[in-house]
C-alpha cells in the first residue's frame, strides 16, 4: 500500500564514464537501458512507484547537462520535481536539498533516497525492506539498507552491524572499500552488508543531522527556503549551491551520526559498474550472447552486443561475430569499442586518452 | 615505352564475397581499396597505362551492377571502353568478346588480359614480366605468367612447366587447385607456378582458338560483329550473351591449346583473397595493427581495422580496440563484422546465412 506522506529522491548526478561509448557527458549511465530493460532511472522510478502511489511524490535530483534528457525518459515526472542541481557538489548537498524542499510542505514526511543506476532483480523483496525502513525513520533515526555480500567485493563501501539477521538493526560503522583480504574477512564474518547508497529518514531529522555536521549546507539551505518563500529560488541556487562543501551523505553525515538503523537485505541488487555487469543482468542466448542488438553469432560465444546507435526510423546496423568470445562490443552513432569482458573496467583508460585526443566523444 | 598496338583488358566482373561486409554485390571486391591505396581495380590500371600509354587502350569488362560504380572510380576510362556483360558467364566468352572488339580496329593488336583485384608490390618487376609475354605474343602464341609459389598454396591453380628458369618457357599442363600434400611437392619440385588469371595474346590468334575449341562462343560473336556494324551491338548482346556456355578461359581454351607460353615472374603478387591477405598488405603500427580507419588500440596488437562505411563530409566513427588481438574488424553503413584474422576465410559462412536471413545486406 502507498504511504501518502513517502516522498522518493533519486539521485541522477552521475557521470560515470565505465559504459562509453553508450555513456557520454550528457547521456550518462543511467539514462541508458543497461540490463535489458527500459532506462535505468525510469526502471528505479518504476520499482518504487507502488511505495509512494504517483508520480508527484517522486523528485529526481541531477545535473543541468542531463535534463532535457532525463525530462524527455520520465515522461509523467511533473516538472518542479526535477530538482536540477547548479553544480555536482556530491550527495551531501543535494540529499540536505531535497530534505529542505519537502520539509517546506511536511517536516515529518519520509524520503527515501535512491541511486538511479543500480539493478534489483527481486522488487517485492526490495519493497519490502524499504517498508521496514520507513517504519524504523518513522521512530525518528536515520535508516539504511545493507545488502547482504555474495561475493569479497573490493569496490562497494560496508556496513558494518553488531548482529546481521533481525529486520532492522544498528549499524556500528560505515567501512570504507576494504583491501582484498578484509573483503574476504567481511565476507566470511557474516557482519557486514554491502552499503547501496539508500537512505530512508524524515525530512527533519535529516535536516537537523545537517545543521550538526554540515553548517556550511544548513546556513545554504536557509537562504533557499527564504528564496523559494519569494518564488526565486532558482536564483539563489544560481548564487550559493556551487559554494556548498563537495562531500558524500556517507562521509558528510552517516559517519557522524550516533545511531543509524539498517535493514539488512537480499533482492539481487547489483549496481551495475562494468560492462560485465550489465552482460550478466542482459537477457542472454544459449551461447550467452546478450540479445537486443541486431546482432549475428557464429562460432560466438558469451558475448555482449549493444547498439546504442540512434538509426531513428531506420533498421539497426546488423552486428555480425564469428568465432570470438567474451568480448563486449559497442556501437554508437559516433564511436565503435571493442574490448574484453574481463577486461571491462579499462575502458577508463580508453576515457582518459579521449579527454586528451578526442573530448568530444565524452 | 608504351606500345601502341598493346590494349589492356581488366577483368571486373567479379561478385565476391569473401570481403563482406565491405564488399556487397553492387560493391564487389575490385572497388574496394583493401590494400592501403586506392580502389583495387584503379591501382590495376594505373600499374598498367606506362605498358599503353594511354587511358583509350584500357577495356574494363564487368557487369550490369557495378557499371555506375565503375565508371565512377574510373573517371578517365571512355565511356565506351567499359564493356558491359548482360550476363556473368565467367572469362571465356568475356575474354573472346573483348578480343572481338579489338580485332574490329585491328587484329594484329596484342591484348593484355588481367583481373581487377590482385595486389603487384613490384610494379617495374610486373611490367617487365608482361613486356617479355608481349613479345612472346608476337611470335603467334597465346602467353600467360606464372607466379613462383612462396608457399603451398591450396587455393590456385597451378602451371606446369618443363624448365622454369628461362624468360619464356612453355607450359606442360594447367593443374586444377591441389590438395595440401601436392601443393608441397609442387613448392619443392620448382616446376610449378601459380597461374595468376593474365593473359596476353594477339587478337586474331585468341578468336581463331575460341574458334576452334568454343564454336558456341565464336558463332555469338560473329553475331555481335555483324550487329556491331549495323550500330546495335548492344541489341545482339542483350539478345544473345547469356546464350553462350559460362566457362573459364582455364577450362575452355587454355588447357586445350597445344602450346602456351608462360613468364615465370616474381614481382610479390597476391590475389588478396581475405581480410587476413589484406592486413598483410596494408600498412600498420608498430604494433602490426592496420592504419587507415580512424581507430585507438590500446593493449591491442595486429588487428585489422576498417571503416568501409560512407559519413561523407563528416568525420568518421572512432573505432577503439581494447586489449584484443588478432581481430578483424569492419565497418559500414549497415553492418559491422568482428572476427579473428585466422578465420577470414569463415566469411562466407556469414554470407551464407544472410542469403537466407538479410539479403538486402549482401
Amino acid at each position: 500500500m502507498p504511504q501518502r506522506d513517502v516522498r522518493v529522491v533519486i539521485l541522477a548526478g552521475g557521470s560515470g564514464t565505465r559504459f562509453w561509448p553508450a555513456s557520454r557527458a550528457a547521456w550518462p549511465k543511467q539514462l541508458l537501458p543497461l540490463t535489458g530493460g527500459g532506462p535505468m532511472i525510469l526502471e528505479t522510478a518504476e520499482r518504487i512507484l507502488p511505495l509512494t502511489g504517483g508520480w508527484d511524490r517522486i523528485l529526481v535530483a541531477g545535473g543541468k547537462a542531463t535534463e532535457g534528457a532525463t525530462r524527455a525518459l520520465l515522461p509523467d515526472l511533473p516538472r518542479q520535481n526535477l530538482l536540477v542541481e547548479p553544480a555536482a557538489r556530491n550527495t551531501a548537498p543535494c540529499i540536505a536539498w531535497a530534505a529542505a524542499v519537502v520539509a517546506r510542505a511536511n517536516p515529518e514526511a519520509i524520503l527515501i533516497v535512491l541511486p538511479s543506476d543500480h539493478h534489483v532483480a527481486d522488487v517485492a523483496a526490495f519493497q519490502r525492506a524499504l517498508e521496514l525502513a520507513i517504519g524504523a525513520a518513522r521512530g525518528g533515526v536515520i535508516a539504511t539498507i545493507g545488502v547482504r555480500p555474495t561475493r569479497p567485493e573490493t569496490g562497494f563501501g560496508y556496513i558494518e552491524v553488531g548482529v546481521s539477521d533481525g529486520d532492522v538493526v544498528d549499524v556500528v560503522r560505515f567501512v570504507e572499500k576494504p583491501d582484498r583480504a578484509r573483503a574476504e574477512a567481511f565476507l566470511a564474518g557474516g557482519k557486514h552488508l554491502w552499503n547501496a547508497g539508500m537512505f530512508i529518514f524524515r525530512a527533519k531529522d535529516m535536516l537537523s543531522a545537517v545543521a550538526t555536521h554540515l553548517p556550511e549546507v544548513a546556513c545554504a539551505l536557509d537562504r533557499f527556503d527564504a528564496a523559494a518563500r519569494e518564488g526565486r529560488e532558482a536564483d539563489a541556487l544560481e548564487a550559493h549551491f556551487a559554494a556548498m562543501p563537495n562531500i558524500s551523505i556517507d562521509v558528510g553525515v552517516m559517519e557522524k551520526l550516533d545511531r543509524i538503523a539498517v535493514v539488512p537485505a537480499e533482492f539481487g541488487w547489483s549496481d551495475v559498474g562494468s560492462w560485465e555487469a550489465a552482460w550478466e543482468l542482459a537477457p542472454k542466448d544459449a551461447h550467452g550472447n546478450s540479445v537486443g542488438a541486431d546482432a549475428m553469432f557464429i562460432g560466438a560465444d558469451s558475448n555482449h552486443v549493444v547498439d546504442s546507435s540512434s538509426a531513428a526510423g531506420t533498421r539497426k546496423k546488423l552486428i555480425v561475430l564469428v568465432g570470438v568470445s567474451d568480448l563486449v562490443v559497442v556501437e554508437t552513432d559516433e564511436a565503435l569499442l571493442v574490448i574484453p569482458r574481463a577486461l571491462a573496467q579499462d575502458v577508463r583508460s580508453v576515457v582518459e586518452r579521449l579527454k586528451i585526443e578526442r573530448p568530444d566523444l565524452l
